[in-house]
């Protein structure tokens, strides 16, 4: 069997593990007031290059609904892509914790926003309407949900509109390193440099293990976002066993390391495609994550081959790679999907 | 130094991290639908003696006050002792994941609830009023938050006075391992065979690291609370690194061990009190920890002498045992207070 | 000028206000415990022709989000039209008082939803999973957000599929006498026997000053709600006031007549525009509400010759008839709107 | 029968009635964008001798929940007197409006908190503390829940303690009139002069019908309070019948008047229970509240002569004067107890 299924399926980097396992001794007081956690303080500030405050949290859905419950008031409407995975999969975990805040969706192409579409969203809530609620901050997925990445400009445009209107922004970073690893700029230049106001910092599908953490460089949002955590139980009391694979996350750029390995790979079935005229992508491969179209009888021919992917509907298949795919594993998709699809012109005589 | 300030500033079982390093091969599907948390279902399964559902979650108030919303609606009235954890440390997570539950103290001896106290309270709330809203659930800290363990019979005539009225019945049993060893009965006599619908389940402050464990008796709770769970953000993907723990901690009885180590060096230290006739202790010694009454400057000369505790209050000093505390450690510390305490008949003089 | 605006620009059927002022003697116990309030349940029993609970609330939108909130838990999702009143105009009120409730549209004709696109919406959503939370009720507006009434048949077909997956039902009635007018059926079968489970039964838009109600069919959701209600500070201490109202709006079939009033000028309109070839309507005319696509000069127009109305966007205008307005006023509309409108000729080439 | 049961079983001054009768003509903007929602800030701005803003709500219960909310984060502690209203018979709205704060009782005299009391539990949460949350806003309630009135030296020295915390002050005015006319005061002095950042400001039990108010003093939480009361279900679309109802209550000294006469013959009973020396008082009589400690066969004696109060226990009776009591009752009253109550002596002995 070869897992495509998703990026949370996978081990964790042993390096991640080893640092939870090293940090098992001595006593050392409860709840972040550890030399570990403190230690991230300083390692994510060096990192971001200006002072952040990091958080531990247990799942990625933690990160983004305390995240975005911080950025403004209860009645808030939040705008993101009607794709986003706080729209789509975490149960409405943003309307929970943020006591009823709205998501609404914003259109773009490619599972992003685009900065105009946002803007025309905003231009039809008139500041002091009471009706509909008030809009209070703008989310980003980066890399986007549809395996896409956000360019620096078109962040940067969004959090311009954003901030015209009073908004805050959120990145949803749960593969903030694939991004990264795309753009090839330094974390700072693609969080707060562009605008970002707070992340959730995703480490669990890139070789994590138990823990992301929400990333505040809004330095305002820190203190009360403290106690909300722990109010919502999310702050360990053995807290160093976190922080000790957060910082083994990011040490010697392991992160980006995993990051590039699971995009190289990606891009190599993707590229293998283009020799496979009937194959059609749903949106362009820039990260870790392969949306594929595909007939319902050819998913089946590859399941029968071993291969384990989603069926995110009768006529598509997502494939993520994860760290520790391989260009073997990759070369085996595209011999399947060879075989099994048709050939163009029969693709196009089908239409 | 000499640490006794809390049971969660303590390492790991190394047992547990093993387990946990074990379990990071291949891939498993996320959210809990992977074969480590499904032979968690059955390990607990069997130690409680009748089919429960586990959910592990990250923390303790995690598990508290998710239990607590699960047991009633919004607008209800949970009924806890003055001290307990979630009424004092918890930043009021039971009101917030609850929509605004009211937890209302109720009285009793040594940081138990009594039956015939919540009794009273009930009483006092008229089935179908309105103003103050409607008792839903009881929680019973075991053991309590003074170090004391509820018996069998005690538990038994609370779930009795709150059933007759229709209320559920929570346990937080963050150190339930404490009272078990203390109680020397079975898993399932100390909770549901005595009336808990729901537990939380502790791990972390006995050897633990980085998840506890919510614990559902009564099945028709069990599948809104998982899609609560979800939404809570409580829900680790890569889950097979949690139930890889949870079933480490309590595989051959490794959690009865470490907190029967732990119990005894409490009791080693309560031991030795009685022959200090000035030291007051705040309630009987009956888990793994020490409520002690001391005046201040005896609290300064222990701190002299390398011993980290918690202060209370300016005449209240809180010791807490370990997995991994010593009889050494122990006999240090009463050498230690008999070295500060003054004579008895000073002491009775002083008063 | 002539206030096409809203139903809730305008005046109260004296009735009621004079009811309102001849409950002003003696004392009465506080919080619904009073005499109207009694006879406000025996006169809406009958009304319904079977036992309801009747709960006069301030405004629809506590009725409707008190409402929902009974049906289901918070991480229930609400299946509702993307026009609803709830979705679009109630800042998110179903959200927060169901502690995070998810609305999800449902497509439909002409504001309603439709059977058929209620259950593939249920089919994307398989029991058991947690990512996106659960179904857990639909509801309905009637007459609908674009003046259409649902058939009778339509309504039950809805709360068929509903019920099939163990889904609750509601009714946002904030114009039902509008629908009922139209349907020519009585109460109990446009509700109950079509299906409902709790309904906001509408007041203020047909005549009413100061409140509505929730009309609850099934019995086991009452006595929760009633201390939702007295939580969400829509239980008025002086409830008397309020329920007389709510008695003198159905006595001697007061509201049906109002509603017939409304409808009938709203169908005035409608007829008069057959003769206009050049104006669309968005819907068909069912109710007391006309949804005209007009270019903007030509809402210029009618503003410039006195008529007030909503404009919903840059080429839909939202007519509204009271119930005290008059077939006079209907046909200086249609007279401002024939000057001001092109010839048909004239419109079909502009296309 | 003569009610002294509460004074929202009276009725309402047939002024305020007659003003929303009057309201009844012509069309007006729905949602508080009328002419009389207008005059209603106007009108209160004099009044208060500052612009302020004023929300008219439905009942006591939604102005209290909803102002608290706006006067901090959810994870914030509310400081009243154990004895509040807010704290005992609103079904904890303020915890569910809130978004999970948490009520702390704290202690003084009569009914009132001090001021140095809420400095010793301020005290005891460290600012930056995680586990209870952190101290956000005070509530005071005048006149107090036990029928005395703070000075406005003691309101004065609670708001100093407040904010020197960083703490907003709410003033729970369900009796505020009845206040006022005891202290001889401005409405400014005995509010925003003496540190009040919003009040409750309470008509029903001072001859209102089926309104009272929000009035917001500090100018930065109007805007989005004024979404949150959307949200709340608590902005009738036809404003102008609350908005009336508010300006007759204090056209002309109206509300002063009648809180004037309710507080005379509370205290012309209290006068009275002076030449009883049996009668015990639990508090001052300082408003038009009585809470008298009664033997309960005295209380059955004073029911079997036609008299209704609240018993609050087995040995304490509530006594509430309305606006229209008279002195005749108040006499009667008198006289009753004088039968039924033992002579002083026997009061002696019987200790």
């Amino acid at each position: 069997m070869i897992d495509y299924r998703s990026d949370n399926t996978g081990r964790a980097a042993p390096e991640i593990l080893e640092a939870l396992v090293r940090a098992n001794h001595d006593t050392a007081l409860g709840y972040g007031a550890d030399e570990w956690t403190a230690a991230l303080q300083r390692r994510f500030s060096e990192l971001f290059e200006t002072a952040v405050r990091v958080f531990p949290v247990a799942t990625g859905t933690a990160a983004n609904a305390l995240s975005l419950a911080a950025l403004g008031p209860s009645w808030g409407i939040v705008y993101c892509s009607e794709a986003a995975h706080i729209n789509t999969a975490e149960a409405n975990a943003a309307g929970f914790f943020g006591g009823g805040i709205k998501l609404a969706p914003v259109g773009g192409e490619d599972g992003r926003i685009s900065a105009d579409r946002l803007a025309e969203a905003l231009a039809g809530i008139a500041p002091g309407q009471l009706h509909r609620g008030q809009p209070s901050a703008v989310s980003v997925t980066q890399a986007s949900d549809l395996g896409t990445v956000y360019s620096l400009a078109e962040v940067h445009a969004i959090a311009e509109v954003a901030k015209a209107r009073g908004l805050r922004v959120h990145m949803d970073g749960a593969r903030f390193a694939n991004a990264l690893a795309r753009l090839g700029c330094t974390p700072a230049e693609a969080s707060w440099r562009a605008g970002i106001d707070i992340m959730s910092f995703g480490a669990t599908k890139n070789g994590g293990a138990l823990c992301d953490a929400i990333v505040v460089f809004a330095p305002e949002l820190a203190d009360g976002l403290a106690v909300q955590l722990r109010r919502a139980g999310q702050v360990w009391s053995k807290m160093r066993f976190a922080s000790a694979q957060l910082i083994a996350y990011v040490e010697n750029g392991l992160w980006l390391e995993m990051a590039r390995a699971s995009n190289s790979v990606a891009t190599r079935i993707a590229v293998g495609l283009t020799a496979l005229p009937s194959a059609r992508l749903l949106a362009p491969v820039e990260a870790n994550e392969i949306f594929l179209e595909l007939p319902s009888a050819v998913m089946d021919g590859l399941e029968a081959d071993g291969f384990q992917f989603y069926r995110r509907s009768a006529t598509l298949a997502r494939f993520v790679c994860r760290f520790d795919a391989t260009e073997t594993e990759a070369d085996a998709l595209l011999t399947s999907l060879r075989q099994h699809l048709p050939p163009a012109a029969a693709a196009r005589a089908a239409e």
